[in-house]
């Protein structure tokens, strides 16, 4: 991009930017996005916002960063709810839209899909940017040369991926909201005995003494907390506690954190200045100290986003903080200095979390937290996933309730190939699969032949703990190259226009490209890009740079295997603690010497990571490990291999 | 209220202001809001929207002004995107909510609804409001002492009601967007022989030789304009033309309305600095000259909101405009300014018209323009009747497509009772009712037994022109008065608090209460306020003070008539310029003796309005009709009277 076009301007609004826009450029990004992906010809004010039902900007986790198919990303460095014009507007007196001048811009253009035409895109344009109240504002510009490696340099600047605990990539599990403590330490049992994997087991409102506002303390349900943790613990379940941060007068440590909070309520609470350090030092202490002291592995950070445009229960934007914020920056940066402060206690402990947050924003990407929703649009999670991925988010589709057996799996089916695979039952006593029904579930009434949806789900379950090995790996190059587990395809194809919109595939990891499917489908078309590709679950080999309608039976979600990968799949256990969770079998997908990439480490925060490198010679029979880097611990061994040509 | 609550202050975001509210008082208006009726525990960001699919106060038509059960209604005087908090924000260290603390305020919370409970309504609170950039702002503070004396006092400080034409009253028909002068023609001609009632037809964008943007000159199309218009007018056709006021530079005043425009272009056309008088006096004229000299009726004014917030076509809000304003500004305005541009060229020529407009904003009462909208939600389109009353607009819940039959008769009903009754069928060749899926309408295939859906569209809208000498009155009612023709059930009975939250059901003039009916809906529960009413199409009596079940066959719209009304219901013509459209069914509803009052003027702009007065005594076999105010015409005359008792 001509760097000498981007001009500034104050204006008495605030602060103008633009730069220009080539024709066939493209636009990505500006945070966790539900309704487009491609932002070329939109308007988007970044408001930050926990019920994004249009296409305005709102959300959960706006990011002022995008991301061009020419290869550069534009963080605007601000805390205020810019409003972004992605081309398109054009001044009467200014350069007026040209064609391209130059062969290879020409060359792009004439590649446009016929359904771009209406948005001008093969025209040159500016993006034009509006930052209220700002008397000026830093641009971070980073270079590619290709669209995945500004993500990197994008990821990396802001420190890299999270490393997650292993658990943290097998199922989770949230328990009905009202659940006592033997319902849950019962819950427990149930998944182990039924041989349902199950690495985490969250804990919804009901566990504190008072919500909403929270009291961060234990309910009369949870008479015996540090016992029922430590139960949980020894069979291997991790304790996800919900909460929020607005802060009852009945929390412990209200009263100290009360100078250091805003000047609003939120039903009730506190609002903590988690842009001071006294608020943050106060609400983490706590936390260290009365919970994960006592064994709790990681939070879900509820409501830090802001609900204001549906039912007014967050602080305004014209509220006042000790640290000098107002409302509007506050709510940029609140769910993120929120995720600092409970990460900073796990810190202290030298343990590694992954948990869950309603809301985020810029330079992310070192967080282990991964982003979730009240909304519920089955096309909509899968967007998320798609679009997260451009700016340094985790998005969890999670599975809640469904109107049939359909809608459960095909939800659950996403959530599996998703950077958090969760269920959460907070409406229903008992697991979706026995009912998906919510007042006969809790009535306890089961329906007939659920021992078969269960099955179904369980072998789903398994699938998520085969591909453990595989996403832990990605995250590792997530966490050491800044390359994001879970992405868009116009991420590794940015030459290829036919990626360049597509908002319900995704890729995971290097090598994989899943395409879900919404209850109701009976067939979709998958665009497989150029190269050969196979059917994870038929073997079948498929030519790529095409579109292909592919059936979708019930039990299967598409994910198609580039070839030339080695894919290691673990033997599918209970949880990731159980050491036969390392023996792996492999599958070689199409001829030559081909290799993959695995990581081992000894879980603690900063840990030596071991890596291991399976290679299978073109000539040989089956493959060998080879072992690289530091002298770490390496859990893994390979019981079979097996090879698809064709 | 007491106005020594009321606080402002200057921040630096803006200007900020203080309302008390208390316990059970609720909050209606803020303009067009399609997702909620009663504002009280709600944020609202006013941001001109054509796209509002959140609850988030996007709107067509935002309006800075609200009303109170208690009798108040508060206007803020800015065309900034202002928020407003209405009620829940409380302050760590202020006043905290309190119940009621006088006898009479803890009788309205002991009535208030159980579903009230969660927006902490029975509790002391306040409505906080903060406009960006101001360092002030103006409040007008509207007294009641009722809610509808409020709305009243609002609407004629504003100049009162618009007085339509009486054929703006009757029912429109645009015909398809590229129908060729022929097509228009014959469409007359099959309405006529077709014996269905229009007194409109609107042409859409097909009419012009280039949009968009617009170059307001006929197309070739339409080779022989003026005579097609003087055909039409001559079967008493009135004429309403599509156009936006983006311009484009083969519009003949271009190049004079250059200087007088913003910075930023729409769709290649200038955006007129309609808050100068210039640019106001160069569109205006030529609009007089070109079109409404020529018989043009009536306009349709499209995009004057922005839709930024779907794709980016506006301009930005960091535009500029000779005349100061910014893009912010002007698009507050730029609706209502619009419709005075365009109503100044109806003045010189004496004339009255009644057009559509997609977007508005305070003090709009006076100005004749209907709203619309491109979404399509019924539920909405129903809520936009119901809350436009609030704030002196009118909404036109049109009939564009149909899903099937009974979708096209629930929708066609529920526009019939509503302030324009329009079929906009510029996506069709031909009638829906022969046809309403469109490709094959537009392939000339009908369905069988078309005749039928037809009768029974005719017959609906025959309901429009019986209902049209009511309608005219209350319109009379509205300019005179300001007693909105269609409002909420709460602002005749605020102090109900059944009423409170009703967003399906609402009142045409005095004394008729309007509940409409989607597709699929098999019956309905309606709201009938105390007294006794009946069923406009059984005559059936019912008791009010109650919520009761009716059945709604599919050829009612659920309609009450209050005990007490003298209801005249006109014959059914093909148009208003029929003088046997004067002529009269009297029906009275419920015993003693009952008068309604009619009104009949020249059509002119200023007329002097006769007013006709009919009486039945209690004991008379009859009524009778009585002459009042100025000696202008009166054409009515009653052919019959007709008593339910029972």
């Amino acid at each position: 991009m001509p760097l000498e076009q981007i001009t500034g301007q104050v204006s008495k609004r605030g602060y103008e930017v633009r730069l220009p826009l080539a024709p066939g450029e493209m636009i990505y990004g500006l945070g966790l996005q539900f309704q487009s992906v491609l932002q070329r010809g939109r308007k988007k004010t970044l408001r930050v916002n926990a019920d994004p039902v249009g296409d305005a900007g709102d959300s959960h986790a706006p990011v002022p960063f995008y991301v061009s198919n020419l290869g550069y990303g534009i963080l605007i460095d601000t805390a205020r709810y810019l409003t972004i014009y992605c081309g398109d507007k054009v001044t009467k007196d200014g350069p007026h839209p040209a064609p391209a001048g130059d062969a290879q811009t020409a060359a792009r253009v004439a590649q446009l899909p016929k359904s771009f035409e209406r948005y001008n895109m093969d025209q040159t344009s500016e993006v034009l940017i509006e930052v209220p109240e700002a008397q000026g504002v830093d641009l971070y510009i980073f270079g590619g040369p290709t669209m995945r490696e500004v993500v990197q340099r994008y990821n990396l600047f802001s420190g890299g991926g999270p490393l997650p605990p292993r658990w943290g990539l097998g199922f989770w599990y949230r328990a009905y909201g009202q659940a006592r403590q033997e319902d849950v330490l019962a819950l427990a049992e149930e998944l182990r005995s039924n041989q349902i994997p199950c690495d985490v087991l969250g804990l919804e409102p009901g566990w504190q003494s008072h919500s909403y506002s929270c009291s961060f303390t234990w309910s009369d349900k949870f008479p015996d907390p540090d016992s029922t943790i430590s139960k949980l613990n020894s069979k291997s379940f991790h304790v996800n506690l919900w909460e929020h941060a607005f802060t009852h007068p009945t929390a412990p440590f209200y009263k100290t954190l009360f100078p250091y909070s805003g000047d609003y309520e939120v039903w009730g609470g506190l609002v903590p200045d988690f842009l001071g350090k006294e608020a943050r030092a106060i609400f983490g202490d706590y936390h260290e100290k009365a919970l994960i002291a006592n064994g709790v592995s990681g939070f879900k950070l509820d409501e830090c986003d802001n609900s204001d445009f549906t039912h007014s229960w967050s602080f305004p934007e014209l509220s006042r903080f000790p640290s000098g914020a107002d409302g509007e920056q506050m709510h940029c940066l609140f769910g993120l200095r929120y995720q600092d402060t409970i990460q900073a206690a796990y810190k202290r402990r030298n343990l590694r979390t992954l948990g869950l947050v309603r809301s985020s924003h810029a330079l992310a990407a070192p967080s282990p937290y991964v982003l979730y929703s009240d909304l519920y649009d089955h096309h909509e999670f899968i967007r998320g996933v798609v679009n997260a991925g451009f700016c340094g988010l985790l998005w969890c589709p999670e599975v809640r309730d469904a109107k049939d057996p359909e809608d459960l799996i095909r939800r659950l089916q996403t959530t599996i190939f998703s950077p958090l695979a969760m269920v959460n039952a907070w409406y229903i006593r008992n697991p979706p699969w026995k009912q998906v029904d919510r007042e006969q579930n809790n009535a306890g009434h089961f329906a007939e032949g659920w021992e078969h949806l269960e099955a179904v789900c369980k072998q789903l379950i398994e699938t998520r703990m085969r591909f453990v090995p595989y996403l832990y790996s990605s995250f590792v190059r997530y966490h050491q190259e800044g390359i994001p587990p879970f992405r868009a395809l116009v991420m590794d194809y940015p030459d290829d226009p036919q990626a360049w919109a597509i908002d319900d595939q995704y890729l995971m990891g290097e090598d994989i490209l899943v395409a879900p499917v919404t209850a109701g489908q009976h067939a979709r078309d998958v665009y497989l890009p150029r190269g050969t590709w196979f059917d994870f679950w038929t073997g079948q080999k498929m030519d790529g740079g095409r579109r292909v309608n592919v059936d979708v039976p019930l039990e299967q979600i598409p994910v198609f295997i580039k070839s030339g990968t080695l894919l290691p799949l673990a033997v599918p256990t209970l949880h990731t603690a159980d050491v036969e969770s390392f023996q792996l079998n492999v599958r070689a997908y199409g001829p030559g010497t081909l290799e993959c990439t695995l990581h081992d480490d000894d879980g603690t925060l900063k840990p030596d990571i071991t890596t291991l490198t399976l290679i299978w010679a073109e000539d040989e029979s089956q493959g060998s490990v080879k072992r690289s880097g530091s002298k770490g611990q390496i859990r893994y061994s390979v019981q079979k291999w097996e090879r698809r040509l064709t």
